[in-house]
C-alpha cells in the first residue's frame, strides 16, 4: 500500500473556523439547531463550496445533502463519507462538523490531485442527527435507511411549537440549486469521521480510534410500588418503602455491573417519587436505566439480571416492581474489511491507534444496516462533547481527515490518475 | 383509687357522627380545613353544645376555642383537655375530633354527676393543628405557648391565595357569643386523647397507648455534586455520578439505622436529579432525610453518622456532598405523674396498655413546654390516618374517653360531690 495524497490541513482548519461562525456562541461553541436559519446557512455554504469545485449538489426529501464527485463508472453505487451539520443548543465546533468538513477536504484533495475513482465519491450531511430540537435524532440517516419518515413526524414540533414539517420544507426550498433525488440511494460503503465524545483515546495517547461498532442501547423504565405512610409513626416492619427498594436496587447495580465488565454502561438518569413529601414514605418510585454493551446477548443477560435483582429486592421490601423497555437499539457492527483498512492506513501514517466501540449513536448506525460501514474517531479534550468547550487539537483533526482520505481510496481501490 | 364516673358512650358516638357530617366526604372521611366555613360550623356547634350545659365559651386571638366548666376555686389555673377540629383535605373522622369530643364528653359527664372539681376544667379546640391549609401546623397551640404569632404569618396564604389573617378574622367574628380572652392563659395540666396514627397498639392488641413523649424530628437536606456526562461514552473510572452516590448512601442508611434501633425512624421522601435525562449521568442530586427519635442526643449522633457516611461515600464516588438542617424539633417528654395516672386508671378499667412515644406532632408538644402534659392513644385500623378510611372501633373510642375522664379527675384529685 503506497501512501495516498496528502490532505490540505490548513484548508481543513479554515473551513472549521468558517462553519464555527455559523451559529457561533460567545463561549466559543455552536448553536446550530437542525433545520434552522443557521442550519440552512451552513448547507448553503457547503453547497457553494462544492459547486465551486464542480461537485454536483443533491438533496432528498429529508433534506439530506449530498455533494457528488464523479468517478469512472457513475452507474456504480457511490462511496459515501460524511456526518452532520446540526448541533446541540450548547454544542461544540467539531461534533458532526469535523466529519462533514473532513469529507469535503477528501473530495477537494481528490480533485486537486486529479484522481479518478472507480465509482463516484459523495459527501453526505445528514439532517438532524442530534435530535435535540426535533425528535428523533439520526432523523435523516434513519429516513435514508428505512425509506420512510418516522411515525408521527407530521405532528412533531420543537420547544417553541414550530413544526418539523414546516422547517423541513423551508430548508429544502432554501437550496433551489440542489437537484432532488429519491430517498435511499444505495452506497457501496460508508465511512464517518467523528470526535470520540469520551476520554479513552486521550487517556491512552492514541490518535485514531478504529471503531468496531456502536454499542447496543436498551432503556428500561422501572416502577416500584409500595405504600404511602407516615414517616414518623410507621415502624420498619410496616414499611413498604418504594424509595428504600429503589436505592437498594440502584446501589447493587452500580456496585456490580460496570465493575465486572468494562464494556458495560449502566446509568440511572431519571427518578421520580410519589408523593414526594419529606415526611411521607414514598409509595411509588419510577426510575430509568440506560444500559449499553457492544454485545446484544450481554444486554439481554443484563436485563434479565436486573429483573431478577429488582424482583427479589422489591419482594423483601414489601413492594411490587414492574419493568418495561422504553427503547431498544441493537448493537451495530461495522464492516471488518473497512475497519481493517482504517487500521492499516493509520498505522502506515504512524498514527497510534486504538480499537474501540462507540458509546454514542451516530448516523453510521443506520448506514451499517444497509452495507459496509465504519467510523474513525479522533480524541476530544477531556472527552468533553455536547459542550461549548469541546476541543480537538489541529493535528488530531488533520490526522483523522488524512485517515479518512486514505481509507476511502483504499476501500474503493485506488483508481488511475487522470 | 375508686372508679370514677362512667362516660356516656352513646352520646360520644352520636357526637362523632354529628361532627363527621360537617365537611363530610362521599368516601366517609372529612374535609374540614382550618378556618374554613366548615371549621366555623364545627366551632359553632361545639359552642352551642357547651353553652347548653352552662359551660362558658371563650376564644383567644388565635381562635383557639375554650369551653370552661367552673371548679371550686376559679382563681386556680384550669386543667385543660382537648385536641383540634380541623382536618386534612382527605382526612378522617377521628383525627382531632375524637380528642375534642372526648373532652366534651368528660365535661358533660362531670356535669351529669354533679362533680365539683378543685379547679375549673376546660375543653380546648386548638386552631389549625394540621397545617395542611395554612402553614405552620400546631398554629393555635404554638401561639398559645409562645404568646406570639409565627414570623410572616400576615403574609401566609393558602393554595388559592386566601389570606390566613382574613380567615382568622372571619372565624373570630363568626362566634360573637364567645368571650375574648388573652393569649396563653396558664393551665394546671393538659391531657390530649388522640388516635395513634400508627399500627403498634393494634398489632399488640392494646387498647390504650400511654404516651411518654413525642419523638424529636430533624429534617436534613443532602446535596450531592458530581459531574454531568454522557451515559454511553463515559467509562466507570471517569464517572462522578451523583445518583450512584445518593443511592449508596440511602441504601446503607436503610440497611442500618432502623434495623439497629426500633425507636429510630429514617425516611427519604423527596429526591430530585439534575439534569434528569435518561442518557445523562446526573451531576447533582438533592434528597431529604426525615430523622426521628425519642432521644435528642441520639438524633445528634445519627446526624453525625449520616454526615460521615455521606462524606465517605461521596468521596469514593468522586462527588462532593453538603448537608443542612431544614427543620429541628426537639423531643417532648410528657409528665411522669400524668403518664403514671393514665397507666393506672387504664389498668383499673382492665384495658390492655402499651407505653410508647408518638411519631407524629401534636398540640401536646407545645403544651409540654408550659407545664405537665400527657397524651392517651387509641388504636386506629391498620394504623391508617390522614386518609378517609381512618377508623376507630366504638369500644376503642369509648375506652379512650373513659381513661381521659378518670385521668383528668385523678390528676386534679377528685373533688367533693355537690
Amino acid at each position: 500500500m503506497t501512501l495516498g495524497p496528502t490532505i490540505d490541513g490548513g484548508r481543513l482548519l479554515a473551513r472549521l473556523d468558517a462553519f464555527a461562525a455559523i451559529g457561533g456562541t460567545p463561549a466559543g461553541g455552536v448553536n446550530r439547531p437542525a433545520l434552522s436559519v443557521e442550519d440552512r446557512a451552513a448547507r448553503a455554504l457547503l453547497a457553494r463550496l462544492g459547486a465551486a469545485r464542480g461537485f454536483s449538489v443533491f438533496q432528498d426529501a429529508a433534506a439530506n445533502l449530498f455533494l457528488r464527485r464523479s468517478g469512472a463508472d457513475n452507474d456504480r453505487p457511490p462511496f459515501m463519507i460524511g456526518s452532520h451539520l446540526d448541533s446541540q443548543p450548547t454544542g461544540g465546533r467539531y461534533d458532526g462538523a469535523l466529519g462533514t468538513l473532513a469529507a469535503l477536504e477528501v473530495l477537494e484533495t481528490l480533485e486537486d490531485n486529479g484522481i479518478v475513482t472507480a465509482s463516484a465519491v459523495e459527501l453526505v450531511a445528514w439532517t438532524n442527527e442530534e435530535g435535540s430540537r426535533f425528535s428523533p435524532g439520526a432523523f435523516g440517516s434513519q429516513v435514508h435507511a428505512t425509506g420512510v419518515f418516522p411515525d408521527g413526524w407530521q405532528d412533531t414540533v420543537d420547544g417553541n411549537g414550530i413544526r418539523l414539517a414546516d422547517e423541513l420544507a423551508a430548508t429544502l426550498a432554501a437550496l433551489p440549486e440542489a437537484i432532488e433525488r429519491p430517498l435511499g440511494l444505495p452506497a457501496a460503503g460508508y465511512i464517518e469521521l467523528h470526535i470520540e465524545q469520551g476520554p479513552l483515546l486521550e487517556r491512552q495517547g492514541a490518535l485514531i480510534g478504529v471503531v468496531e461498532g456502536i454499542q447496543g442501547t436498551r432503556w428500561l423504565e422501572v416502577v416500584i410500588e409500595g405504600q404511602v405512610a407516615h414517616a414518623g409513626t410507621t415502624p420498619l416492619a410496616d414499611r413498604r418503602d418504594a424509595m428504600a427498594v429503589a436505592a437498594a436496587i440502584i446501589a447493587r447495580l452500580q456496585a456490580t455491573v460496570m465493575p465486572s465488565d468494562s464494556d458495560a454502561r449502566l446509568t440511572v438518569g431519571r427518578l421520580t417519587l410519589v408523593p414526594g413529601a419529606v415526611n411521607v414514605i414514598p409509595g411509588e418510585v419510577t426510575f430509568s436505566i440506560d444500559l449499553r454493551h457492544p454485545n446484544g446477548g450481554e444486554i439481554d443477560r443484563l436485563e434479565a439480571e436486573i429483573g431478577a435483582l429488582a424482583a427479589e429486592t422489591a419482594a423483601s421490601g414489601g413492594c411490587r416492581v414492574s419493568l418495561r423497555r422504553s427503547m431498544d437499539v441493537a448493537p451495530a457492527h461495522f464492516d471488518d474489511r473497512l475497519t481493517g483498512i482504517i487500521q492499516s492506513v493509520a498505522e502506515k501514517r504512524g498514527f497510534p491507534t486504538r480499537r474501540m466501540f462507540s458509546g454514542a449513536f451516530h448516523d453510521a448506525l443506520f448506514m451499517a444496516r444497509l452495507g459496509p460501514a465504519a467510523m474513525i474517531f479522533v480524541p476530544c479534550r477531556n472527552g468533553l462533547s455536547h459542550n461549548e468547550a469541546e476541543y480537538v487539537e489541529p493535528h488530531q483533526a488533520i490526522a483523522g481527515t488524512q485517515v479518512l482520505c486514505d481509507a476511502t481510496l483504499e476501500a474503493m481501490q485506488l483508481g488511475k490518475h487522470r
